[in-house]
């Protein structure tokens, strides 16, 4: 398996770039890969928006044996996002640890790593980078955005912060804004990382592996899969080779919680999972207006929302809220559920359940 | 308010006490609170189970002005649970810490408390200390044995452990084996407390008030209640007087969570939660027997079986599970699901929507 290195764009600020929340950064570098070519009219560009704890490898399509990149079975040659027709661009988020300017970049107030000193980040000042990155790219407008859970609300934040540069808005697995329930699960999330010792003690970002964001990695996958397919896949299953020792148990799915953990905190920073979260958990789609009717009036894309239909993190009536509320406005809206029991992230998986997704999203992009 | 102090018995083991899991205990101490009289057949007596983090006192009525007890809105003169007609008696569980032997006892073998050393104990357990309690106190039948959620599970292990020793079995909002989602909060909660450092530095039960275990009791309160209902009575609202400061949020429900875990950490033992939640997660109906009906072939009793509606710790669908099992081995099941948007401590909240559960239980009773 081979994977591609991010191109990292420096953005030409003129003035520091202002956070939604306040905040400056006086430099902000973007990380983003491409696939298929841009045509001469700079009008088939798809700009694919990551998941929470993704990257901008979408895909790999240099390699054609390869399954590199979160979304390969989506996009390649052929594929339901057309690399042949179009031109893909995927950035790393604002705050991410994935190239783009976050958590583990260097101050230039004091050449230190930011770590928690990081300004908080919010969805829009993640689509306001990526339309300076794309501006300064050359391309001025979208035939698509695209994007599930944290990227799907990207993908509507993109639809009413710059409503006239994009022609299709493709929102998957997520909402307007996150349910009670999901911000408690974060909240608990960060609750466990705030009091891990080890993050306690340090200043900045390290290279420590933190116990916290096992924790806060353990309660966030259980909601990213469906109860169902826990129940079938795990059940009570005891798991090869383990034994039950103290307080942990041998059930197969401790050993998958931790094992699943522990690979994520290898490759994700602890205080950009903090401020990502923090991102999602702020977002609401109306905050600026009355109300989500009020905010979806300005809109001018048509619109494909799609839904899990065992996902309990954003369930199928948040997307059906938000499809509903578009058609009252008289925008286009399409509106799909995914029978799956696959939960939250069936949209990330190649199953013969999620394969009516990539007919949907390939009929629409044209 | 006013509570009544529970009444210690200490067993008389004529040898060692044998748990499920191999271990002994020399010696075991029972606190227990006993409402209404015994009538002169000794045949009036309902055993109430609590559930994980409660105690003996389920009600006070003593003091008729006191709302103290657990479930004084069940239990009580005139009450569905009626001490005018009933003896009842609820005993702090095994391995609890709230009176009976569990981690906060003294280790004769050392003269130190047990703490973490405290050796495992099962559902049947609870149920076998709880019959020789009854045994010493001159109870050799009971009228009915009721619970809810690990109570619910002591009822319904009485049931299979003692076929002949009770005439009604009511197990509430609970199920025969919790699911794998289940499992796996109580596995991350757990996590939570054995990566506290605070608590890996001691070697016994102490008087600190473990973080580990306020997360551990948010993670778990998310269960307890309906999504719905979080989204009603918290949304995204804001909680007064509270600042977003760092990675804490303003949001009502995190002010809550926080509340509710700083409030519980001060009245529950960390290694009382630990062992306790285990007893919950290895427990299964069917473990002894080849199945959930093979185990319930061997029941004599009658039983009530109650789910609450909204209920996402045990849903629905455990109990109708539960209930039909037994209706297909002959047995006298009625099943009633209360329809309630208050999740899964419906059962233990006087409200209107819980209130058909009242006439439910009071019926059954007789």
């Amino acid at each position: 398996m081979s994977s591609s290195t991010a191109k990292i764009v420096k953005l030409d600020l003129k003035e520091p770039f202002v956070l939604k929340k306040g905040e400056v950064l006086e430099e902000i570098e973007m990380a983003y890969h491409s696939f298929g070519n841009l045509n001469q009219n700079k009008d088939n560009v798809i700009l694919v928006c990551h998941a929470l704890t993704m990257d901008s490898q979408c895909c790999n399509i240099e390699d054609k044996e390869s399954d590199d990149g979160w979304w390969s079975f989506m996009i390649g040659p052929n594929r339901p996002i057309d690399t042949n027709n179009f031109h893909i661009i995927c950035v790393n988020v604002l705050g991410g640890c994935k190239g783009s300017t976050g958590p583990l970049s260097i101050n230039p107030k004091n050449n230190e790593p930011f770590g928690r000193n990081f300004p908080q980040v919010t969805i829009n000042d993640m689509v306001r980078t990526q339309n300076l990155l794309l501006e300064q790219l050359g391309i001025h407008h979208l035939h698509a955005v695209i994007g599930g859970s944290l990227g799907g609300m990207q993908a509507l934040e993109w639809s009413v912060a710059f409503p006239d540069k994009l022609d299709k808005c493709i929102a998957i697995a997520t909402g307007g804004r996150l349910s009670t329930q999901g911000l408690a699960f974060d909240i608990v999330g960060r609750q466990c990382i705030l009091n891990d010792s080890d993050w306690q003690e340090e200043n900045k970002q390290n290279d420590n592996q933190f116990t916290g964001l096992a924790l806060a990695r353990m309660i966030g996958h259980i909601t990213y899969i469906s109860k169902k397919m826990m129940d079938e896949k795990f059940g009570r299953k005891l798991q090869k080779g383990w034994k039950e020792s103290g307080f942990n148990t041998a059930f197969a799915i401790e050993s998958f919680l931790k094992y699943q953990s522990e690979k994520f905190i290898k490759r994700f920073d602890t205080n950009s999972y903090l401020f990502l979260t923090k991102a999602m958990d702020s977002y609401d789609l109306a905050s600026d207006y009355d109300s989500l009717a009020e905010s979806l009036t300005r809109v001018k894309c048509k619109f494909l929302i799609i839904s899990m239909s065992s996902d309990w993190l954003f369930p199928p009536e948040d997307s059906i809220d938000l499809a509903w509320t578009l058609s009252k406005q008289d925008k286009e809206a399409t509106y799909a559920n995914i029978t799956t029991n696959l939960g939250h992230d069936a949209f990330l998986i190649d199953d013969k359940e999620v394969a009516p997704m990539k007919n949907i999203v390939e009929a629409f992009l044209g």
